[in-house]
């Protein structure tokens, strides 16, 4: 696998160079293709046979082997670069084993994969908020709201819920193309959430809704990278979107390193240096990436912290974009969430000197809706003719789907206190916050218990990101595998327990230091067993490379 | 409006060269920027201050006038470069109207916006099918299946389909993130539906589940596009979707003209001679793409001549990329839909020698579900490690909405004989695309009775793409407007009626010829009221600028 990743990676690097040679020869009429485009792979043609990789050559007799137009070797070099850890190799190995589960289980020596490689609590057992559900439900079929019956099942304020989004959004058309920003209604609710969350104004029309955070981001880096001298400031570790859009974009990944020795703590000194040495390599520093709650690292950054990111944004004249999906996930006493743009107003900046986006979603908090897709951007600080650019690359799509529209509006405005669902809606976001919370903590300490593991406390988010001391002879049995040592670690923790989790490199690391990302996501009562499965893995890995 | 438009364009073809020449200086350790990177707007800022358009210039003092990191001068020039008429300046005017008529409406000659930009069915009163609803709110709301009251609300193929649906999914988690290309038991009714459509077999492996048929496209477009030599075929007149797709992407759209005074035909001598073309101008063309039936042209390719296209793609070892989202939309006796890969099937072409991926989508046919964003994308004739690149992009976003998913499948697997609700869907379904049938004729013959304006019959699709010989006159008072002149002539129409359509220079059309798009979806009673305002208008129009 890793030996494929590998030769994929050589081919985007020969690719490329390909790619920027004909990019040079722009102003010719004509291109004359350099030969070597063809030496990366042996055609599987017969060695007569005219060939290009590009598939420019015309009238193939039918008669020789044929090869598709568009193959691994001539596809987009960008596309071949980027990668995507959380759904990357460790988990194509796992749908394998999930196969061999089906249809040949006695050859593993578990029954079951437990997923804790991606941040999707209802795959693993979490129900969703009721309330949210019925006014999707009603959404959906609003026929149900003319029948007697639906006052039976559902709660009032569901019903009465359902009834303003429905009249709110033009000719009460649920199936129909919004706006391209989506429904104006649903963007003024969730633009009175974001004023009641920050004390601050928001601007309906500066939000824009999207299919989760994830479109928003492209969108954001679609825009602000030309090229490849473009650069976006990321932490490392870094949720991989980042890595990946930055890669689809053709841009340049800028690190800063976030300190694990004080519980991934975020610097200035270390993007102030970062952004130096970039620029001294003639990188245009475009935009920093901030992730607060942090992922993979847990961390909730303290205000003090915020609002040197935001001076140092300001000062350096750099679009801050603020990753803030998990801002419902703060499980410690000590830390709560702020928002970017809360410390930006309260240190006097504006939308008139400040430039900020700031990204959330359905997927994560105590709702955990991944699968409907839902999220919103908060754009702000730019000229309205960027923002109408945004709004004309929004159109293309013309808009996000409802459904998640809906649901986010939902988020920005639960039930209230005196409304019928707000007693149930209050104990199923308490007891899934309080019991994530839990998960965290137990887990957290498990793995501080193994020998050579060193765990961060999760502040925040959904994931531990725990650093392993592997012995040197691990580290030559995964070079000997092709793999990467943290990847060889989880790929024998996968192959022994059948509990997936993602190896740090997939975030990127300090150098020559080893991690993985596991979800606090199972359920709390399987996951005894699972730390049990977990530690007796780590204990036997251990002893077999010991020297 | 038009003027802002040529500004914006002339500034992206100005970033455009100076990103390709920074470009070619890709392997130089620091850059220099060209100081006419600031010359194309006057800086907004005192004239000693500092100022780079790429942001880069650190320390700004907060004294001086601040500009943004990221502006409309220093952005991607893709995004510029890209126009997507359909939600473009016509539109952006009408939304100016509708504000008036909201709080000024004595100032306007009409009471009503009228949108015949876009094939939104549901936004001018199509109503959804009742099944596919019922399905959505059971899988929204599954604590429904539980409930008595259910069974006197609900079909009972409804609860039996909503169940069928929920069991399959992973967990029976309708909020979680399925696999990156769809719940696989929905890939697979849906791959059903396609065997049962063609009568060949479907790989539910090969389904790609989207919001919509767009980002398919985008994502195809992603892979295919390497840089400005690759060229993509496309129809002219054409969906916007491409050309934006191709900008976005930094390729080349290579046009093959339909042919107007044959019912928009589409001739292989013409694909050929544009490819040769093409070819001697240096473009490595890799794909073409065929809309049908046809977006904004309206026309179902008969059989023999989809067989010639693809026999043209197999010659040329071209993608052949078939948007078929108006597969259900067919209004003429002598002609049916019939797929691009039942053709190629029927031809003896199979996966082993032959590319192409189909397009599909919830948005049209008879259920016109465009907000629910649901969509796939049949990938047939292309290599696993080709196909493993897309799951890779596909990853990245982790999924599309489910909802979506489920309406797809529904769209492929409709109620049948003896079904509760097979009558009610039929009757639902046949009277929709009856008058759409109806709804097209009335309005081709309308226009085709005005001075200067002929109009091909709609076969299909959901459009009219009128021409309109325009005098003299009124094309030198576009000129004078600063606008094309059919965009002129839907400006006039809009403030005039209040009827939104989309001028036919924002689907590319024969140099010299002026056309507009205008859907066949308003309700059916209000078509003639909508007649006799376009023919009033269309007369004092042609009156006013008569010689």
């Amino acid at each position: 696998m890793r030996r494929l990743a590998q030769t994929l990676a050589k081919r985007a690097l020969q690719a490329k160079s390909r790619a920027s040679s004909s990019s040079s020869a722009a102003a010719a009429p004509c291109l004359t293709h350099t030969p070597s485009s063809t030496t990366t792979k042996a055609p599987a043609m017969s060695p007569n046979s005219p060939q290009e990789a590009n598939g420019s050559k015309r009238n193939l007799s039918s008669s020789i082997v044929w090869s598709p137009p568009i193959t691994v070797d001539n596809i987009n070099p960008q596309v071949l670069a980027c990668e995507y850890a959380v759904r990357g190799e460790i988990v194509a190995h796992a749908e394998r084993l999930q196969h061999k589960l089906l249809h040949n289980p006695s050859t593993l020596p578990f029954n079951e994969l437990i997923y804790c490689n991606i941040g999707n609590p209802q795959s693993l057992g979490q129900q969703p908020i009721t309330f949210f559900r019925e006014v999707a439900a009603l959404c959906d079929y609003p026929g149900l709201l003319d029948k007697d019956e639906t006052h039976g099942i559902f709660s009032s304020d569901s019903i009465a819920r359902a009834e303003k989004i429905i009249n709110s959004i033009p000719g009460r058309a649920t199936g129909a193309y919004s706006h391209s920003k989506g429904v104006k209604a649903l963007r003024a609710t969730i633009a009175e959430g974001i004023e009641r969350r920050d004390g601050y104004p928001s601007d309906p029309e500066d939000i824009f809704l999207t299919d989760g955070a994830s479109p928003g981001v492209h969108m954001m880096m679609q825009l602000t990278i030309r090229n490849q001298q473009d650069g976006i400031m990321c932490p490392i570790p870094q949720y991989p979107l980042y890595s990946a859009s930055i890669a689809l974009h053709d841009g340049t990944l800028v690190p800063y390193y976030l300190d694990e020795s004080t519980g991934w703590g975020l610097d200035v000194s270390e993007l102030k240096s970062r952004l130096q040495a970039a620029t001294a390599a003639g990188i245009n520093v475009r935009a920093l990436v901030v992730i607060n709650p942090g992922n993979p690292t847990g961390q909730v950054l303290s205000e003090q912290n915020q609002q040197s990111i935001v001076q140092f944004c300001k000062d350096e004249n750099l679009l801050l974009l603020a990753d803030e999906v998990y801002q419902e996930n703060v499980y410690v006493d000590n830390k709560k969430f702020t928002s970017f743009k809360k410390i930006a107003r309260s240190m006097g900046y504006t939308e008139k000197d400040f430039s900020l986006v700031s990204f959330h979603s359905i997927s994560k908090g105590y709702y955990g809706e991944c699968g409907r897709r839902g999220g919103y951007m908060e754009v702000t600080g730019l000229d309205s003719e960027v923002k109408d650019q945004i709004y004309k690359v929004a159109s293309v799509n013309l808009c996000s789907n409802i459904s998640g529209q809906i649901m986010m509006s939902l988020v920005m405005n639960p039930p209230k206190v005196g409304d019928e669902s707000f007693e149930l809606y209050t104990n199923e976001r308490d007891g899934i916050l309080s019991s994530l919370g839990r998960r965290a903590k137990m887990l957290a300490e498990a793995l501080n218990k193994l020998e050579g593991v060193t765990c961060n406390e999760a502040e925040g988010a959904m994931y531990l990101f725990p650093r392993i001391e592997l012995p040197e002879g691990a580290i030559k049995a995964a070079k000997a595998a092709g793999m990467v040592p943290d990847t060889f670690y989880c790929r024998r923790l996968l192959d022994a327990t059948g509990i997936v989790v993602v190896p740090g490199s997939g975030f990127r690391q300090v150098p020559g230091t080893w991690h993985f990302r596991i979800t606090i996501l199972p359920p709390e009562d399987k996951m005894p067993s699972i730390i049990t499965k977990l530690s007796t893995f780590h204990e036997r890995f251990m002893q077999e490379f010991q020297p």
